[in-house]
């Protein structure tokens, strides 16, 4: 009996050991082996793109509340009419050529840079949530130590490459200085890239100002260090806040992100190709605008549809339209040569039920497969964007680990074809013990570190527990395990003291 | 104050009638708008093909305790070893050449006639599960009432084209008998085309001659009016019940679908390729043995591949290896010109959590993209196959109907691109009312009637029911809403008869 233990341990721990060795080994981005999915044919890709360049030739886009941005279009040669501007044929375009294909962005940690664009995939969590659910405590206002566990949980995560942004509203810091306090967490608590604040040009301002204190003014100046992740008012609008986070970003030369976020029947027509193609117009006028602040600034093409509930009107996720268009949007930014973001795991159901895991894969098998290149929300995500879930994200990201084997595609090598099995085991037979597959079952299949797959008997030993059960035991470990990475003394406390010094210049506003 | 509860009932009326026209003319079967996804490159998929090849020609297939199937091989030119059948260069190509690339299977309705293989889809429940389970009752052995209780609900749904076969095995009847008591229910209970049952000669040849009670002989000998699934026994070997259930179906000029079962590292190798190479090859050569049978005979080429957990030895499913095989396996099929069954709504989760939505979801999504033409076990499999779940069946369905939307593709006719409505709503409005919206929102997005968009507080309202509880109250509001089909009374009475003699013919058995 001993030695059956002991020889079982020793099994466990080589299997914990190989399943150790996947996560430190696991990439800092997905890079895609597979080819895209040409979802739309040619005279439907053409047609949208018509209607975009109609949209932004004839009807136009209105920058509100932003003489400076006016006056860069106006100084650019855009027909400019109030608060309207309108390109004419061709400017656009050629404004956005100039927009890098890929890109690099950097974490403090080199390993962890990330590339965006191109063949490229990263996957950041949920972004702007006001509450926050787990299954002990409910759902409840984020705060600060929430958005810190979130940041050590993405962390600690090999399937997420980039720490995100709001990964929660740290809902008991004042508004005009929970930016400080936000990006300090993902610099101290993570060395992955990050996402600055994007919600007052001063906030955007010091995000930018904060990584500096990390990367160097001389560095900064020549690398992607941050970046900014802004909606349009659609339709067909940008307010202050975007088109000023795209000045500051840009115009430190680092990264922008501008989604339109449509959903159908309110902010866009309820047909799902007009959706996209104002979700084009209005990303590539953006992008446009961020090229005129400065050439070559990396620019990301965002993309975010919903569908609508006829019963109720509220949106829906994670539904057919949505998900086609993640395929055809990937194909149009593809034609422009343009990063795109699009797609995450969407749902809008209040818990972590059913409703939410099928609504949420559908949404991101078809924004892996469509090609997005930066995927925000990609974990955590619940009830329309309103509540970022603890087990959701752990969910979410065993999921994303299933999702960036499938983009490396399949094997089809000697070893892959295995055709020795063959000679060693007949028809009727089986290869369980046969050399091919001692050779290859470490590394055959994706280890999923949530799904059950053994017997009901042993499930019901175990507990009889569901997938947030488990989802729950797996986060609070990861918490309990956690050791914050090294950091520089000196520049950590330069930090410190920018954030002390910023935090004390201003009374508190809660709104 | 009423006035306004009056206008909402009117509405909440219209938006009810929507919905049921919307499930009358849902179509009969599924057919493509969308193009197919080239997951492997042609150099792949040849090298896998010629390892098919390699083994059809040189490692062989066994064809055990079937000397009639033996026979038929010899006869043909094949180089017979024993029980080991080879095929020369080309020879099981050639055989495979008379299989329709497409077919119709006839359902007792005519109105519910499937066309499988094509640019069609066909969506049929679970197989096979010997337990079922509900949210009040649990997990428990099926009966015949929960048979005839799946066939209503499959009837009920316009999502689900076919009735499926052992939609729960039917504990409580002799085992020599439930094929009767099964084959009647899909004939009463539903007018869809169903299965019929395989498990030994007698019970395939019975189910046949059930079915011609229904058609009529001189239908039965040009049309297709029922098919049989079998297994391979995986590696590369027939069993008697396989070869004989061909030689059953094929030979009454019936359909058959003849899907290798193989868990990588088991009854294949442990490398995805390998699996889907010698699925293929299992295939293929049933598909010549079935043309051997009868030429003409309609085939389906099946494929049903899992992977395994590295912590315990069991099979998993809706993991990434066999989401790529189901991309792969359809371009294979697509290449032979033959009808494909692979995929469905698998998971190895005992309940309907999220591990079983999500992995239901995955291989739900790369069946209908990759283009399978008959997908059992698209509806209410839980637990690996071993149990049918009354809410994963219609929690499955209500993902299916999405799926179908997806197989439309996305307009861009002028009416979706929708140029009119920007002349209506300026930049920053909304489009709630317009023209545009008002005359496209009931058609504009799938309605499901499982997801909940409602407002948190809505939700809790309503009793904070997750997808499940609602699933529940669904399937028990079908089931009291049932109405037996129409049927021929004399054809009726014949087929009681014919299951009374047959029941009265032979001993229970119960293994």
């Amino acid at each position: 009996m001993d030695t059956i233990k002991i020889q079982r341990r020793g099994r466990a721990d080589k299997i914990r050991r190989a399943a150790a060795q996947k996560s430190a080994s696991a990439p800092a981005y997905a890079i895609r082996k597979i080819p895209y999915y040409e979802f739309m044919d040619e005279e439907g890709l053409v047609r949208i793109e018509r209607q975009a360049d109609w949209l932004i030739q004839e009807i136009g886009i209105e920058f509100r509340d932003d003489p400076v941005a006016l006056e860069i279009w106006r100084r650019a040669g855009a027909d400019v009419d109030g608060v309207r501007v309108r390109l004419p044929e061709g400017m656009c375009r050629e404004l956005c050529k100039t927009i890098p294909s890929e890109f690099t962005q950097h974490a403090r940690n080199p390993a962890r840079n990330v590339v965006i664009g191109g063949n490229n995939t990263v996957f950041a969590p949920a972004y702007g949530s006001p509450f926050v659910r787990d299954l002990e405590k409910g759902r409840r206002y984020g705060t600060i130590e929430d958005f810190q566990n979130l940041v050590k949980i993405a962390y600690l995560s090999p399937w997420l490459h980039h720490s995100g942004g709001v990964v929660v509203e740290p809902c008991d810091i004042p508004v005009n200085k929970r930016h400080l306090d936000m990006v300090y967490a993902h610099i101290r608590y993570s060395d992955k890239p990050y996402l600055g604040m994007i919600t007052a040009k001063e906030r955007a301002e010091e995000s930018v100002e904060m990584t500096r204190i990390i990367f160097g003014d001389d560095f900064m100046e020549s690398h992607c260090c941050v970046m900014g992740n802004v909606n349009a008012n659609s339709p067909l609008m940008f307010d202050k806040v975007a088109s000023e986070a795209i000045q500051v970003y840009c115009g430190a030369n680092q990264g922008i992100i501008v989604a339109p976020f449509i959903l159908g029947g309110a902010m866009g027509p309820v047909t799902t190709a007009a959706a996209v193609a104002q979700a084009l117009a209005e990303g590539m006028v953006a992008g446009a605008f961020s090229q005129l602040v400065r050439k070559g600034a990396p620019f990301v093409l965002g993309n975010f549809l919903s569908s609508m509930s006829l019963k109720s009107g509220a949106p829906t996720f994670g539904m057919p339209e949505p998900t086609m268009s993640n395929y055809v949007i990937g194909q149009l930014a593809r034609r422009l040569g343009m990063p795109l973001r699009c797609g995450g795991s969407l749902t809008a159901s209040k818990v972590c039920d059913a409703q939410a895991a099928s609504e949420s894969a559908d949404s991101m098998h078809s924004t892996a497969i469509g090609g997005a290149n930066y995927v925000l929300h990609a974990a955590g995500w619940l009830e329309g964007g309103l509540t970022m879930g603890y087990e959701k994200m752990v969910l979410d990201i065993d999921r994303l680990g299933g999702l960036q084997r499938m983009l490396l595609g399949m094997s089809t090598d000697e070893n892959s074809l295995a055709a020795d099995a063959y000679l060693e085991v007949k028809p009727g037979g089986h290869f369980l013990g046969c050399a091919h597959t001692m050779a290859n079952f470490e590394t055959a299949f994706y280890e999923s570190r949530i799904s059950d797959s053994e017997s009901f008997e042993q499930w019901v030993d175990n507990g009889s527990k569901d997938a947030v059960m488990r989802a729950h035991e797996q986060w609070k470990a990861m918490l309990a395990q956690y050791e914050t990475p090294e950091i520089d003394a000196s520049k950590h406390e330069a930090l410190l003291e920018y954030v002390e010094k910023k935090k004390a210049s201003r009374k508190d506003a809660w709104y």
